[in-house]
């Protein structure tokens, strides 16, 4: 680290480095045995979280940030409860520390061995939910990770007690307290500390929004793991079934339009246009979307509103969707690759050679056919937890599951063998 | 890209993304077949590399770089056969594009499937060495990806024919020549575009010493994999075989001491000291190396110069090594823990107990047992190529093999499934 910070908030650090030790011994079982303890422990101070909380939702409304925050902001009993039950779901995840990856012997004899080993220490620097601060040090510490977390200021009542119970509960089974530690107090140095902190923090995954992810891969020079921003598209393929196209794009934009996997851009191929503009725009308008549309499809469904250049670049995430007529496959392509932020795409589509070209061209984390981009979500997946879902491509691409939280080492081991 | 560069600058950079479409739809046998025409290029253009390679020798002699930068700078014919049958070798390698890593189907029949793909464009700065230049190249191609290429000065004249070569031998078969390009006339601007070319270069590849390493690192907003920098510990535990102490450190650090891989500081077990430091000290005089010892070392052999804090700090990368009497197996590991790159740790003993310790506890990338630290190698490690060693834990640590220049992204396939 080149930069001068605080020196307590460089101790914040070096007790994060050496707390990752301490807990990358912990076997599997005795890693379960701590998330059971604070999610015994989350539930049992549900009281005291919720009072802290009551001071965020207090400064919410002074501050006029809306019902949608505020009800994110919002933890009551009920919802306490279903993050202990999520951190006591993570304690049964199967544990990917000590995973053998690969192996083999050299020609001398050396036996190699690939083995999964956590990061070290996680960084976390996020938005708004407070339910994003257990989450995380859940997943961190069942991949036998430290973490280190800077929460919203939005949150930080609430964030400074759930953090607080879970380092009672970890000092209250034996381990140390610094395994889940926050940088919080220290404001927007803490942030800073965790982008700039090489040598301390192993890896740092930013998760809000765009801005913020932007702000966090610019500046930090520790590794990042970019995730979430999805400017999602459904390409109406000449040969697509009306049912589909349909269903799928409801169900695509209407059934959680708040989050990345929603679709934001519908492109359709201009034969199949007349055929499937009305009926698609006219399900979206039942679920209380509005569409914007290029002249084209003003020209074929009423109530469309005039899409604009803006609107190819937008990531809603609201009840609105662009929709374009293009003349071809080759210029859905040129569409996706000009505007996709990478993060998943899906043609609805008979055709064998279009759903194979949409496979093998377009460059996104999840390309799909005939399916609804609401699936790429690691619990849909199968990966039983939400670490986020990367758009980078290096180490993690799509959702992330609790081994992309690990890195590898190899062991060698020989009987003296030199090089010749 | 937030940064102003020049618009021919922008240009390259477009061009690159723009071949990297090209080169990941050819088929593993096109791909050999262009590697080959590569190999023949060099070959044939060998007098046109020769006398370009000249003017890099004859600035590097009227800039006293030394015998043995110079001797690195040097391209013969010689050596431009061997350059063109490392390509040859690489066209031979089994292509990393399109193998599935794993895959299954949804409880609703979605089904999903993660298959490797290309980074896309694969930015390399790297230094003095002009064969680099051809390694990188190949290395991207194979796994399907442009390269943007950024050289160091003083093999300024060299990398520009040869990369001049490769993009004719490109064209020549058919291929945009836009695959494999350079920025190095564009000078420290060239550099920082690779750097800050977000959308542009997927993942960027420093080679070379510290320095480089650390500035690629601090100022990329683009995914770093860091490679290379190896203060490499070996440590003798208590009950260390004479025969494999002395041999395995007097290759480790004189098999060729130039590279990362070679041991730079011996940590002798002070039960073990009085038996093991004579003779070995001695071993690697005798291969003319100056060892840098504390106190107890030199009380125990002559000939041995004081060592200082520095030295424990110190990637030589010559015939020295530095050497200290540790009290216990913790204090060998507190040791390596301030001092280790993370690159490779190898220890002898014979002791089960203590060598599972080290091989648990020590956070490097390769992580040994009675075998010499120079085994860190992708040519050993069996991958067939040297693409770099990773010394950070995301993505590739450790040898990196072709697989490790390819990102993945999933498939899914359905028939009209959304999400309930």
């Amino acid at each position: 680290m080149t930069e001068n910070f605080p020196a307590e908030l460089v101790d914040r650090l070096v007790a994060a480095k050496e707390a990752s030790r301490a807990v990358a011994r912990l076997t599997s079982g005795q890693k379960a045995t701590v998330l059971n303890a604070i999610a015994d422990a989350l539930v049992s101070s549900s009281a005291r979280i919720v009072a802290a909380n009551q001071g965020d939702l207090d400064r919410g409304v002074a501050d006029n940030i809306g019902d949608g925050l505020l009800d994110r902001l919002r933890l009551d009993e009920a919802r306490i409860e279903s993050l202990a039950a999520a951190v006591r779901d993570v304690a049964k995840l199967p544990d990917p520390v000590g995973q053998v990856v690969g192996g083999h012997r050299l020609p001398n004899g050396v036996a190699l061995e690939q083995v999964r080993v956590p990061f070290g220490v996680v960084g976390a620097i996020y938005e708004a939910r407070p339910n994003v601060t257990v989450d995380i040090a859940a997943l961190a510490l069942r991949s036998g990770n430290a973490v280190l977390l800077r929460g919203g200021s939005a949150a930080r009542d609430s964030n400074t007690v759930l953090v607080a119970v879970m380092r009672e509960a970890l000092e209250a089974v034996g381990v140390t307290a610094d395994v889940i530690g926050s940088v919080d107090d220290f404001g927007r140095e803490g942030a800073r500390a965790l982008m700039k902190g090489r040598g301390f923090i192993d890896v740092l995954v930013p998760r809000g929004s765009a801005s913020l992810i932007e702000t966090v891969v610019t500046e930090s020079t520790v590794p990042v793991i970019e995730t979430g921003a999805g400017n999602v598209h459904i390409v109406l393929d000449e040969s697509a079934p009306l049912e589909w196209a349909r269903d799928i794009v409801a169900n695509a934009k209407t059934q959680r339009p708040s989050v990345c996997n929603a679709v934001e851009t519908v492109l359709v191929h201009r034969d199949a246009a007349e055929r499937l503009v009305p009926a698609v725009v006219e399900a979206l308008q039942q679920g209380g979307v509005t569409v914007h549309g290029d002249d084209r499809v003003q020209g074929l469904a009423s109530g469309v509103v005039p899409a604009t250049e803006m609107d190819w670049d937008t990531e809603y995430l609201s009840l609105d969707v662009a929709m374009k007529v293009v003349d071809s496959l080759d210029e859905a392509l040129a569409h996706i690759r000009q505007y996709s932020t990478g993060h998943t795409e899906s043609i609805i589509t008979t055709d064998l050679h279009n759903s194979e070209r949409f496979l093998a061209e377009v460059d996104s984390a999840v390309v799909m056919v005939n399916a609804s981009t609401r699936f790429t979500d690691g619990g849909e997946f199968g990966f039983g937890a939400e670490v986020g879902i990367s758009t980078q491509k290096l180490h993690a691409r799509g959702p992330m599951g609790l081994s992309e939280l690990t890195s590898t080492k190899w062991l060698a081991r020989g009987a003296g063998q030199v090089r010749a």
